[in-house]
């Protein structure tokens, strides 16, 4: 099978990720490239890691240039998806990075992003519970933001297997390319680097709901989510550190059999053996999520610990892996779980 | 008024960063400079951004080196202040920036450090109720462990006020200088750069217990905590962020008019206006603390985050902040509150 | 003393690392600070680490903001120094951060900088012969380049004593503060950090000609510099790698000799022991230069490194050192020459 | 063909890096991994990205595991490849991460290594003249020093077509795994983040003598070399500023010519169109090197600028590219010219 994809939105850090990874899927030839305010500029001044791109020319996003492919990657601003997978038509497959298609609930799409809820698309996190079933054959896809990817990994388990109580509090830090290449002033180098600051608190960061719904969705009743945001210095990464307290009666032992069950077959989830943690290094441009878990008696809390790269699992990572299920493709063509490190 | 002071440990971060606020104190002249497998050597190769004190020669870590002071930091490994400070005498003011006499359980101690209990002193964090009044005078100081310095400053005052279930939720981001100078290979820059980490997860770091204490003593009933400390690629700086469920209730209001009456007085503790979070570039190498508070009502739970540098306010700060109580000095004589940015 | 100082252009980071040096002078009186397109904020919104100035807020850059004081630090872009000095009149102490008087070559400023030549004050870097006096009692002062700054204390003792023949080979990197504050693409932390890359290579940097200029006057015959600028991943410092081919018969010791005696008297410059190099983060904060020289017999050349504070002595630093000689204090007043370190 | 590959040295950067490469290398299997002080343990302790090999436990370093592959790599220390090459026979293919094998000058070994010399090997640099023929089909490669595969591909073209005086001064920045994995003080994170310092200044480093070697190759004369590294915060990436005097009549269209001629049909080497410049974020985890050239006539230098990730193309992609030819595979077989950014 050659699948040819196109992307659009290839000159941001989602789009160059979704590029980095179909450059080495054996099954994908790359198509259209398009941008907007980039246009008409070649892809090496703007992605210069893609060397192999490096002379092809952005097009601008248009129905027309983003036609005849087999699939197409959108990595836009939010709101603008719905509109581009209706003109490309139910035959093609769409990939949204975006958004635009994660929430169920409409009223909290409005809620949080302000504007008319477009609808709900198979969702592009395979580890979760029916997940992928629903991504086989699908000509949709949400991708999961990057947060609710590394949480709803850490945490379903436990809710699923009803260990903890639906009340999660979740701390978790970002690289920064996780902001996107907008340039901001307090996104420059001089402001990130040697800081921790947090930001989006009190529960007002777009993906608390995505959350929110995920672990709902595992517990079979609501979860409420305390989540803080925090950006870190470095480029890549999401380290979650998530607790929520133990249901009465829990035992170590319970836990951590509930999570080797849980990802006992998945090709992209790491329980790390007892007495190692994850580290955001070890993920750096892999498609793997590394795992701990742990059980605070004296605290009574449940803790789980996930490390992703918020480019590759947490974006276009978790992109490929749910196009390959939609395609009926193995599942990890063209993905690796090797981290670059040091 | 002049005081003379030796630094036991001159050659650590703790006491480099002693040696850094001492030589801007201007009533302090520095004394005896003291190491022990770097006794012999000039303080120039250990520490080269003491300028002003290249040419010391560091001496053995002796009693006969550090008599006849009025004061003597001592920034040494866990278990050797008891000691030092008994043969030093009763009129000596002594000031360990270790843990050894921080916690007022015996049987704290003894569980999160294996050795017997050398005893309690006053307890160096003024900012928390009735500490000043311990510190005046004082002969001997016990100089707060770096995350009980952020973490006790963001929640006491909820506690004090009775707005917070005695439950908290903390995860911390630290500087990598937290961790000490010894060369171990999972804080060679190779490893920390670029990644997030976390270690003593559920409720095994050795701050715990001071935690526990210092809110327990705020609240007027035990508090437990689950406290989950992070490595961040970066040298200085601690963000904590802090969660307890609120009483019921509350309101924001209430909320921030709590911080706002905790901390009308302090002269090191800036809590920000609405709208604007903490950063930990905003106090390195300052003796403030930068907070911020929210309710989530959503989730139900008061957030509380703080940013110290873990160096400064964390311990070298905290350090010759208590020692200008206990000598009678204006408290914030010699220190700053001026960060080095960016 | 106390002087009264304003200081144009205050939420940018020449003007933030002067406000922090002011708040510390003991002379010094901060009055009006100004900016443009931030005219109305607080500085707490725009500097958060200036803590004791958090509340104060920047007046729109006019003559009416900017008279009344004695000093008038000039943190402007390019080009707009020269009409705030005519306005502000001959009786008030004009700083200038940028490069409109640094050149005394009315050509070499038009072809680096394209405008009208503004004319040449007294040139703000006291450790060159002759510079000292030329900044006593004067009443404008041109603040140098950082990199100028870093290279010619380099350089100039081994022009200034025949040793060198008259082509330098610089490579010299930069923390990205010296880029300035301004959101651009590739000033992102996603971008620079974990990276180094050259820019403004072949000559083209607007700090050549300075370099040239004051190794030229050392030399006492034209010095050709080729001088390549990198960006290195930090926030802070320049490490300047100085080299130029030895004059005939050079040995190392006369080449120590002629650095010994350069320094010998100067109190910001720090010529290290034989066996240790500068590192930036040995001066991060702090007014002070680090230095080493090396001659290396096998390729016939000088090599001198320095070490600084891009904004420290490589800006502000040294703005607030020429103050004090201008007004007649102590060179030192309110300068540091400790770093904040780890 | 499938080659069974065994790694000494399996725990350090360089070991690390090679079997990052090999998992990927579609004509490789993976056979015995060695470690001295790390043998017994599970290599996801120590290689934690490396997911596919977690359960791979480390053996001894001895002849009778590594016997029985086609290819060995070591990447041990300095001196120890002979002993272990003549005890594995003449008939395995053995890579040499190390610099036993590199220098074709028994004296100048001697000099910068301290120890006899044990031979010389073909240079695994195939873009130099000569290399690629003189590694097809041998049993034996050196792998060449981070340092000298930067500075030789960037400055060969130069000397080989006669356009530069034979006097390279050459300033390297390097991220700090080419230091190594063993804990050192001066590359602890808290050391390291935040500063650029030099080390091994004056012609003293041992990549020295390599350089001027494969410097005066191409240029039929001897070539001194003026070399000064330096360390930067990151933890990957050599960014070599390597310069000469121009011959007389040099322009800058002979100069482009030449780099274009030399690296027309490499598919590891990229020279940038004008106007852009190498930065190691583009190279990081790829075997491909940045170039870019320029001739700054004022100063009468050519410039030459090269960015290279040094654990990739510095050392394991370089040995795997070799390998290949070695084994008459396609010379980019399982490397990648794609970076991970950012």
């Amino acid at each position: 099978m050659t699948v040819r994809a196109a992307v659009a939105g290839a000159s941001g850090y989602a789009g160059g990720e979704v590029l980095r990874l179909l450059l080495a899927h054996p099954e994908v030839e790359i198509g259209a490239l398009t941008g907007n305010s980039n246009a008409g500029q070649r892809l090496g001044a703007l992605q210069p890691h893609l060397l192999p791109l490096a002379d092809r020319v952005l097009e601008p996003t248009t129905t027309e240039a983003l036609a005849g492919h087999d699939v197409v990657f959108l990595a836009l601003p939010h709101g603008q998806s719905a509109a581009v997978a209706e003109e490309l038509g139910p035959d093609v497959l769409v990939v949204d990075c975006g958004a635009d298609f994660r929430l169920t609930d409409a009223a909290d799409w409005e809620k949080f992003y302000g504007s008319p809820h477009a609808g709900t698309w198979p969702y592009g996190l395979p580890e979760l519970p029916g997940a992928r079933a629903a991504l086989e054959g699908s000509k949709r896809i949400a991708v999961p933001g990057c947060y609710p990817t590394a949480v709803s990994l850490a945490l379903f388990p436990a809710y699923a297997a009803g260990l903890a109580e639906p009340e999660a509090v979740i701390v978790a830090a970002s690289g920064t390319s996780g902001a996107g290449k907008a340039a901001k002033p307090h996104l420059l180098g001089s402001e990130v680097m040697g800081s921790m600051s947090p930001y989006g608190v009190g529960g007002v960061h777009r993906h608390t709901p995505e959350m929110i719904q995920n672990l709902s969705a595992a517990a079979g009743e609501p979860v409420s989510v305390s989540f803080t945001p925090t950006l870190a210095p470095m480029p890549r990464g999401i380290l979650a550190t998530c607790t929520a307290k133990a249901k009465p009666g829990l035992t170590a032992e319970d836990l951590r059999a509930a999570y080797e069950k849980a990802f006992a077959d998945e090709p992209f989830v790491q329980l790390l053996p007892e007495g190692r943690w994850p580290a955001t290094a070890a993920v750096y441009g892999s498609n793997a999520a590394q795992l701990q878990v742990a059980y605070d008696e004296a605290a009574g809390r449940v803790i789980v610990i996930a490390a992703i790269d918020n480019l590759a699992k947490g974006t276009a990572g978790g992109a490929v892996q749910s196009m390959n299920i939609a395609l009926g493709l193995p599942e990890d063509t063209g993905l690796s779980t090797i981290g670059v490190a040091p």
